[in-house]
């Protein structure tokens, strides 16, 4: 049986949090159960120098995202869970394919166009102002990252889709120009219900500063939960649903029984400081056993460590003979 | 003794002809027999990818450039000899400074512009048209070949000054951003004398197919140096040797008595048959015992790859810890 292929990057840039647990974390992990895939996730921190330049930041960051992973059950023995910077075979394809890929198709990227934008906007004599090479070529580094491994699938939010098609057309010209077979990826995008909304309401993210970190201490846990918006309906009133975060969070923990009985309750007029309260308990329930796994992880470093090189391993072992591949269709090979 | 570190790329797209001989071969290889310096050589092949796409040719000019120095009397003892596509490091530190370089410091490399005018001159609707990221970034892979060994100094044509600017420019910022303690390069620019002219009196160069392979068969040598224009002064009547380009492929070959010597051949009023048959002597027999090596070294592939790979690993011992450090610096290192 060919198993499909999914890959899955997660830029080292923050800690993890509610919204990135519901919308990435939680459906990743368990399609890595799954008997017909096989699941690639790699700590970006390549990426992640991109976005910042704060070394303590990027560091922290990985190991943070690593221990979570590790924390809610991710099977290393069937994913293979790595650093990019651990395999030198994606910054090696990514030159490769810089060669291939067409400078128009990096100015048509939306995040480099949106800063452009916000130069122009901030009235910058320069409208490349600020922007690196590392911001406009990180799409090619992108594909390289999906292309090492022939990904077929890679889930990504809505605004990476374009990414994506980028991949497609590297790989296509590589296909045909150095006759390479590489595999041309598609992209998966989450369902709407997938994405959190946060404290104030807007979709949970670190650049609204909305969050909920996912193992927060308990008691911050609960105080968080108490500042998410809701209305001013007071309890005996029936609440719609359909339209609240609080509900949109247990939907991500509980089963459809337990969901059909919490959207009662609010038809049935419970009051929202109850239902605060019931949501921390059901959710602190379910993360208690993981927090506790991720701060003992992040007391043992060295397992983190070492899941992680073996991740590499196993990734490099295919990475290294592919990439042998690509080297000889470009005419970069020895001599015997 | 701190010994000078002196680098040099060989960009690997074509056969080496009396120009490169003249102008960049010869004086790096007696460079490379002094006491104060430490040179490094190297098959440019990823630089090569650029320039074109045919593998094949690649592969080729990457070997008989690697025959030619050998055959020259590089010392692989002394020098550091290695293919850049030996080296991972290199690309992985080329990922590093693109996040510390200006996209605007790229829209102003020579190359790129060039390609841009000749866009606009043919009026592309676009005036990227037909220009790669590796064409547009490659000034960054060149700071990375350069900075991965702290390099002192780069011989380099005029062309390629700016680039060593763009390369202390990236040294600069990282230097100030990351607190790296990269040495910042300097470019020493060939002297006019070492600029050899082709058959047809333009410099030599591919791009105006005027050269004189270096190691052409005999009789093709003889061919190609009657071809060399010269004016229509008869025998008998004395010519101007500072303009001539036979005497300028003398010099570069003989010592001082003996260019003394030419000059007065020259006014004494001697024919150009003869000079010219006189010039294929002498450098045929200059020639002779390196081609003879060089027509055997390609016979040996596996010689000229066994050199290269002892230079890899030189290379490789010196880049990957530097690697290290500089991997610690921007905050990319492992948990333990």
């Amino acid at each position: 049986m060919t198993k499909t292929k999914v890959l899955t990057g997660i830029t080292t840039t923050g800690i993890p949090h509610l919204g990135n647990y519901v919308g990435a974390i939680k459906p990743a992990i368990e399609e890595s159960w799954r008997d017909d895939i096989q699941s690639y996730y790699f700590m970006a921190d390549y990426h992640a120098m991109v976005k910042g330049r704060d070394p303590k930041r990027i560091h922290e960051s990985g190991m943070h995202n690593a221990a979570t992973w590790l924390a809610l059950g991710l099977d290393t023995d069937r994913a293979t869970f790595y650093r990019q910077s651990d395999i030198p075979e994606i910054m090696e394809l990514n030159w490769i394919l810089s060669c291939m890929t067409a400078k128009g198709l990096m100015n048509r990227a939306h995040a480099y166009k949106a800063a452009v934008q916000q130069n122009v906007a901030d009235e910058q004599n320069d409208p490349d102002f600020g922007i690196t090479m590392g911001l406009f070529s990180y799409p090619v580094l992108m594909a390289a990252d999906i292309l090492i491994f022939n990904a077929h699938k890679v889930p990504v939010g809505q605004d990476q889709v374009q990414h994506l098609e980028m991949a497609r057309d590297i790989a296509k010209r590589m296909n045909h120009n150095y006759k390479t077979r590489f595999v041309l990826p598609e992209a998966v995008v989450g369902e709407e219900t997938a994405i959190l909304n946060g404290l104030d309401g807007r979709k949970m993210s670190k650049s609204y500063d909305n969050t909920i970190p996912l193992f927060v201490p308990e008691k911050k846990l609960l105080k968080l939960i108490r500042k998410i918006k809701t209305n001013s309906l007071e309890p005996g009133e029936p609440k719609d649903p359909s339209t609240c975060t609080l509900l949109q969070i247990f939907s991500a923990f509980a089963n459809e029984e337990e969901v059909l009985a919490k959207k009662a309750q609010y038809e049935a007029g419970a009051g929202w400081g109850d239902l605060k309260n019931e949501l921390f308990e059901y959710v602190n329930d379910k993360l208690k056993g993981p927090r506790e796994r991720y701060n003992e992880l992040l007391q043992d470093p060295a397992f983190i460590e070492a899941e992680l090189r073996k991740g590499a391993e196993k990734a490099r072992a295919e990475a290294a003979p592919f990439l042998q591949q690509v080297r000889q269709a470009v005419g970069i090979k020895g001599f015997v």
